[in-house]
């Protein structure tokens, strides 16, 4: 069994990050993983949610897909008048894995809000959001520190996030769709730059799944989020 | 008074329409008009709503903005749990303009739907939306002729849509966001290739405005809207 | 080719105004124009939204159908928990239109909010609830005046509203809902006592028009606002 | 103590019941108990709500109040995107009042919709809406034997409603709002031709009542609803 | 005719009251009517709503049903986006009932809210919740007595609630589901310590009944609202 | 550092499980882990959503907590017009757990929809929403085996869930709120009979952590899933 693309199993869908897709967010980048596309932006607040404590700052994040993101049209959330439960988990994964990304302290009242609007879904795009996410993350807080609102930079670690699966009986690294469609098992793993596990989703769809397997669906990820952080640090360093 | 960007008060921003940006709409195309950009995606499905007579299709359209389109960040429809009535009626407006465009009977009872999601936003959307929606409209009845889903192309004629408007009291083509968000008189105004009207909207929103000015207003949109004809049938040429 | 009521082409349908048809708000009156009726309300807060400049004021509109002010019963918006689309657009027209007619410095930090409820529609609901919204607007600032609350009356002029059309080939003004029904363009048009347009919307619902024949339906509908301008001053004088 | 209008206090306010106030409902009236008016239209549909037994009809009340029926304008439901519980409350008792008044079986499968909207408010606005409800109602039936849809009338008896309460230590028939806010006790009461209850609530929002008060309040409902039935019976005599 | 759980016509069903069922809330216990079972939990918070006067509280009530309280399984309120209508009705019912019971002067500035989630519906669970309501309510109001949080304790008089109705001919207090079903009048009514009403609500849903029926019904109700007393006496005593 | 209610680190809170806690639905039971509290209960339907395919059934869960189930009250969704996004991503984990422990072609075109309303919440609440789903699920489906609906059970094995996290640096099994809410890292994992995966979900809230740590927490979740399971087996076997 070889993949439909001809990727190795270990290997990334071609991934490109364009920086400063559009102007007027503090931070924004189009993150491309194949034919997934995701628009993520990052918006800066002066003030933050009451639960959040005196001083600090938040970062949180939001996750929707466009009507024709998919091979087929879905209606909009406004017209069935409820967030989708899937995008409402998404954006839940989302937020958690940028805000460990922030030291709230040092970003003192601020909210940071990263929009994540996805023009094409071809699998991968919560983790695609995380990955593209934390660039329009980074751009927004260089640019609170070079207009001097903050002191220093409140980045805290690099945060990238990629899936693996089981499709057949075969682990794979970044399942496209044609491939997460089908797999028996599909795991997302957020990291930081040591490759510590910051977000562990998995799911035995098809079928359950030993603690061995599970170890190995997260080293194949680590493999891949060391790739995404290679590229995250080269668009970061211009 | 000159304008900001430099432009000749009846010369349009540079415009550049990106067709089939994403892949699995029928018809796409990303326009750009000077900083403004929307996504225009055309979505068909094989039936139509119960208004409809039998036999015959329908267009419709719907219009978004993505959060941070704009200098500031808005929140989501979803979020207000209502579509934004501004929005409401742009569609409306959009959705009117591209249903002229087509032969509803020659489409037979398919249901067009295009999704017009602005990427950014700095002044002339709504008629961007209506200059973009057409080629994801055109592209996406080609393809049903193609694949024999419809024996002859139900498209009557071109539509584009532009805007002018009076600033200070001098009367300017094509408006940007600083020049739209204090103008005295903006009109909006569609047309066909013949230059005939098929939506005209004009508001004094900062003062009355005369049967004359209004012809003046509307001669201006025409020498937009046939540059505008001219890059469209470039674009589908090909 | 003849009306069906027997009107002449360039004749409004028989009008009545009546003032304080309820007692409890500012203004108001109920405006029949043939069988449409209109229940038009203004309401005065002691607070402004927050968009609207320190020292200023603001003046609002919304329109709603009764459920079974149509041939045929629809549902309420709060069943389908959605302002109807069409409502959406025609409250910001009408907003626009009576804003227009107020001084809004002079004004000071009040909100005058202009409730328009049709009773019974027969074609032209929106322009009607543009006159008669003027009519209740027009009371409320009087009251404001009298009880000393304003210094001066913010009235800046009066404002009309008629629609006109093509149906068969023949223009018309005033158009009921069994002419607006078949109508190939509709266009209505606000207006202020000098005959100067404030609001403009034109639609080509069954063939595009030229700007000559949009030039003529203006001419018809300032005609039309002449002699609705005529009804004002009278039932405004008493 | 006197009534501040000088009534006599089992005297009922000046009623008035216009038939066919708007033409397209089935039926319609416009009811007035001084200063409380109520627009009442019955609309017919060829088909009933799921839950209804095969052969049989359905008769349903929706209730709501213009946005400035009363000396504070209040935000329309769709606004707040709820129905008022208030609402909700009143629209099930003028429901089940109705449905009281009609054999379904004769009815047939047909859904009759009583809507009665409040155009001012002061008081009563429950029991005048079923009143006038009860003459929109026998006028839509009439229309249905009239057009030979139902062989008979399926009315099977009159229906009428009116509140009484204790103000001060007084018991009173007919609450306008200035008694009815500062009442004791309140209590509403729909009755039949025969002088049975249909529907009956009383609240001590005040303090609780006896027995015997409430069976007092029940007699002082009995002789308005009289007094109410008269008039109806004069009204559909026509 | 007998009754299908052979107890008098004028016998409760067994109660039982679990008071403290949940420990977190300030006052809670779980009310069991035979079949029928409603968790009662009173939470205190130290605002009011707007509309109550500065210096005295508030008491108000929340009702709902679990969606498998029933015989059948309904839709949660939040997938129909809107507040059943009857849960509406009846939370109405269960706040002007409980609040009547307390000295809103002296419970100064706090809100108690008591939320009546039905776990299941066997008949009469609006009457349940006001019972086990007032317990829930009292054992709260105590609470702030012992923490010092009151001066003295608030509670005006005992409340409690049963229902009777007319089944084929036969008067009977306390519905359950069966009976309630096929009942030709149904009432309900809530009472104080001293056999005063607080809330009454009568419906003729198979015919109308007479004022003498409806006394009787009332004295069915003292009877069953004396029993539910001195259960509740002994539950508080404790 | 030993944990404040004396448990080993390894050590599951007391539980209990009442099966049949209400008597309407198809399969129930009241868990209690601690002092957390949840209702589970399955309802069976004849038929199933629309994207299932022929022949074969669907098992989906609802999860909500009752508005007083924490230490402080929270609104309704209702109230909010939204399903809280918590929710929404516990269900999708609930659903997807019991799902997976159904065979779905043998289960026939049935839906069970698994019911979690959290009565009381003291962390765990979704674990024991799986564990206490699992044999409200398996009571419905021995039910429509005895009532001769389906020919065999068609559960394929047991589902068990709990949590581990890491306190200070101490990894602890079944975090109860007070450790939860200070928990550097929360792990929840679902587990079948044999000790394979369904669900794994980790988050750092407070620090990433080593896939060594990781691995160990899914070792102290697997000890606690085996008492679980031994429990289940004695309550299924009555």
């Amino acid at each position: 069994m070889t993949r439909q693309d001809g990727r190795a199993f270990d290997e990334l869908r071609p991934i490109k990050i364009t920086p400063d897709f559009v102007k007027f967010a503090e931070g924004s980048c189009l993150i491309q993983c194949g034919n997934t596309m995701v628009l993520c932006c990052a918006s800066v607040e002066d003030r933050v949610p009451p639960h959040v404590p005196e001083g600090t700052g938040w970062v949180t994040a939001e996750y929707s897909m466009l009507p024709r993101a998919n091979r087929e049209r879905s209606k909009r959330d406004i017209a069935k008048l409820k967030l989708s439960p899937r995008s409402a988990e998404i954006q839940r994964l989302v937020g958690r894995s940028l805000r460990a990304a922030v030291d709230l302290a040092k970003l003192g009242e601020h909210t940071i809000t990263i929009d994540c609007d996805v023009l094409q879904g071809d699998g991968g795009t919560r983790t695609a959001s995380v990955t593209g996410g934390f660039v329009a993350l980074a751009l927004a807080c260089r640019k609170l520190v070079e207009e001097g609102v903050l002191a220093s930079n409140p980045i805290r670690h690099f945060v990238t996030g990629v899936s693996a699966g089981i499709v057949g009986e075969t682990l794979m690294l970044d399942l496209q769709y044609s491939e997460d469609s089908r797999a028996q098992v599909d795991l997302n793993c957020v990291m930081n730059e040591l490759g510590e596990i910051i977000e562990l989703q998995g799911t035995g769809e098809g079928r359950a799944f030993t603690p061995q397997e599970q170890q190995e669906l997260v080293r194949l990820c680590a493999k891949g989020n060391r790739e995404l952080l290679k590229l995250q640090r080269e668009i970061l360093k211009r």
